[in-house]
């Protein structure tokens, strides 16, 4: 009932705004589990306009013309903004003539609303956890929040072995000093750390672009809904 | 008690914690876009201990235990409690040993906040809207919140066409006078009437069970994920 | 079922809603001084059907509507819940029949906002910390409060002798990390400390049962006011 | 200057820090339900040098100094400010060298938290509505807090019969259009109407003196408590 | 790029990101009064590559990056970004190499903190009012927000005289029904008719470019401030 | 074309309402670069009536009568009030007859809204960050609060040499242990050592008494804009 014309099928489009292409592949296989055989295709691909790394307001600011302009040619049924900067949300929904668009950060936090009483986020800079601080309070969760820790590294790092301490290390802050008791990754490179820094700290942790692909599933699955 | 074995099909449980059927019968006629051939199992079942129709605190508390032991004897992989109240959810959790379980009115008001900067809810009665006012505080999202409006019913009256009107009705005045521009339905029995107010009124309108069973999905199809 | 005749002296009904007698002997030593000649009676009991300790969510939700009856069925003036989950306080007013019920996390926290700027809450677990979390959400009073920090005591062990140190410990925590400038027990059983703790702090200490029981009397002095 | 010996009887000191002798006797007749056979005194007294009605923020401001002059110079065990400006509360605090001082604002409104989800004040003017926004958020109640509505009169005519029919319209707008459920009256003068308004609108009315006295009443059986 | 020699004289520039002339022209004459003999130049300047009214969060967005170019290209003591959506402003800043840039929207909002206890926006659209909402709770000044009112015309429409009536129309509601005590103007094309709306609703109504450039002007004197 | 009488200069009165010179010296120099050879005049006095610090709220509301007395009797065309518990502003301004007035405290932070996410207050002792966490709640500015720390110091010894590696380490502790990225001298006698504490630390530093002077500025020369 959903997918009206039956030959094309629904599609997903996640698009991760920098250029780094590790980071599309850790995007690609986090969101995996959520492709079903009758389900709709999820697509994941890079903004060849967008810089190597999301380290300042500049870098997420100069994207959101792109990513415009990308959503509004773009045939698919909806749309995943596969950085933690959730750069454009609202730019994207205006031209995107009523499909469903997600944010990552958007999502990774909805969802640890539901697993914990106070979210953390593991940043990568100390810039990013100012823009971060903007944005829950943009989103009114502030009461929520127990804060933001940085590792320090670029996007692109993020999927080294070598960078799992240092999430660890931030994950246990964020609960022992500043009361998380549920943790969201502030980067999609993360992604291939989850369930290592979930096993090491004990508390749920969040891969925020499987929150946000799953809610898109759910989105175009419900499109037609009464 | 996870998924036990490779035979068994992934289910998710819906429980409406009343016992109307017809209130049962529309959360199962909700949902049923989110039913994949490749997907879990979702079995909506009403609570024979329940009350006929959950208006005061009371009937909220009196189905906790109930609920918590149908979860806990229950072998599905994730559960939704299917009432705006979410009675019971942190008990719920507690003993549902790590299967996700998720209330309505919170998935329901969570995905609201991507529609619109503030939420208004139809609530079913003065009462009900005194007992939404603490939730929505107790969630840490009063920032977001622009109201809530009864319509005088009881839960199993909403699914008439008769109630229609009212729902418009509250909707608007949600929108005009307590400045809300995305609705979330305050009972599982309003969902047959989802399109045609969101038709009425031009702003984005939230069947709750819907919201929380595809969080249900989400979170199955991501059960084992990385 | 208010006071029936003149015959009768008014009457305060203090129930300890677990059943542990340690408790309920510490409760009853505290309140003592607020039993005057001419006053009300304060009796203090505890509920039969209750846990040893309430530690879980499930522990206080247990309770609800045991409570619920014992109140429906007493003709006591007026009733204080002596569990700092304040469980099932909601329902307890609604089946009073305009009698008062008073919480004492509620009166404690209360009491503690005219004493200091930011007022930390002496927990008895991380269990206990995440639920204090979401009551002071709910009661709306976020910007007031420091936070909670843990003993890791059950309700019973809380009046010996050897935990004075534990709770000395946690509000010196409270002051000096969390930026709390007045205190309150989160537990019934912690009462007999009180002076103590306030001594080895040189800030004010709040027992939640005699300020609960102090607002019960003077509801019960003011019922038939102008 | 604490309780100095055994003979005389411990003393609770209410000043109404304007000069007008129909508020005194207002609030000394409102409070008369708290006197004791064997209670504290309850002595209420105005303040000669203050000015006729409180109505501007100078007002206020100018029975500073007087009032902490006053406390400074009294033995009584504990004070009550009864004014809903609740002027000098911290000097006052500051003077009293450890014994408890009340304000009736705060009292009024921290009574009216357990009374309802949020709370209306009936103000008497339109600059009294701009102060108590400013104190509301510097106790930080605003997420409690319906809205004050001003009845335009002075504090020595709220006792008149007339202006009865003023704050049963306030209070329904508060109600009504703020969507207070419970509501406090913003000056002591107003406290002889207060069971006539409750059931006028059908909701608890909290008249803030006696709130406040009930308050030091256990304050002061406290005083000497474990 | 700071100012690099004794020669020239200190320069605030005020750029408006909008291509209407009239708009520029109308801060232009707003912001004359601060401009002084002795004191830095003042120039407004409009962007040729900005869109004619800045009516959706597209619009906003589209001048990010064209805003920063321009600052970081001249050679301006201090910035101002003349349009109450404060588009790029952060972005701005990091362009700015330490050089202050202003928003109006920002310093109208904060002027009018010192004005009232809750201010209100004149806003030209229902969509500006959404993106008004995102914006202060962006800034985490909701408690002081009383909302925002639609006249619903373009930005180069607001100079007429036909407007005014419009303006104050809505001031009205903001004041009346919505508990504003202070009005600021939530488009830099309002500016001509500050004055005549400040006396036809007894309140102060914020010019906001006028307080942005002002904040400018201070932080242009005291750039050199020991 | 802003004094329109051409005779009187424009005046802007700047009063530390505490008696000590060594203060009042420092406020002189500090807002020395708001002197425009065009520009208003800029008093500088004490406050004979006021205490040699302001360390208690009583020292703060003792101060407030006297401060009126002298806005009252005075011609000037706006005012200062230079001690950071902004003490009697809202009387003051009642009494300034629509001259503005404005606080220190106030506009210091309103500034550091401006310069990063969260602002951190170096106090002077335990007391001023009690007052200042009241303070800051009555603003409403609570979500922007990183919090206080105070360096154990008389107003009148800020001013020393010594003292700086005090507010050097209090800042760090802001930023590093608090999450404040702007700080904010906590009372008028801390300006000498702005720039000092500014390069130590690597994060914006605002001297509340020039911004409270540059608010001012802006003030005078827009009385007349239109």
């Amino acid at each position: 009932m959903p997918n009206p014309g039956a030959i094309r099928p629904a599609r997903i489009l996640v698009i991760n705004p920098n250029s780094s292409r590790t980071v599309t592949a850790a995007i690609d296989a986090a969101v995996a589990p959520l492709r079903l055989p009758s389900g709709p295709d999820i697509t994941v691909t890079d903004l060849p306009e967008g810089p190597e790394s999301i380290s300042s307001q500049q870098d997420a600011d100069c994207v959101v013309m792109p990513l415009a302009r990308r959503i509004a040619e773009d045939s698919a049924d909806a749309f995943v903004i596969a950085c933690f900067s959730d750069p454009g949300l609202q730019t994207a929904r205006e031209v995107a003539a009523g499909r469903p668009v997600m944010g990552i950060a958007e999502w990774g936090i909805l969802r640890s609303l539901t697993l914990g009483e106070r979210f953390g986020i593991v940043a990568l800079s100390e810039g990013s956890v100012r823009r971060q601080r903007r944005m829950v309070r943009q989103m009114g969760l502030g009461e929520r929040y127990a804060g933001s820790r940085p590792i320090e590294a670029l996007a692109a790092e993020t999927a080294d072995e070598a960078i799992r301490i240092r999430l660890i290390a931030a994950a246990r802050i964020l609960i022992e000093h500043d009361g998380a008791d549920a943790i969201v990754f502030g980067c999609a490179g993360m992604a291939p750390h989850r369930i290592a820094v979930e096993r090491a700290i004990g508390r749920p942790v969040v891969e925020p672009c499987q929150q946000a692909v799953a809610a898109a599933l759910g989105a175009v699955l419900l499109r037609a809904a009464p």
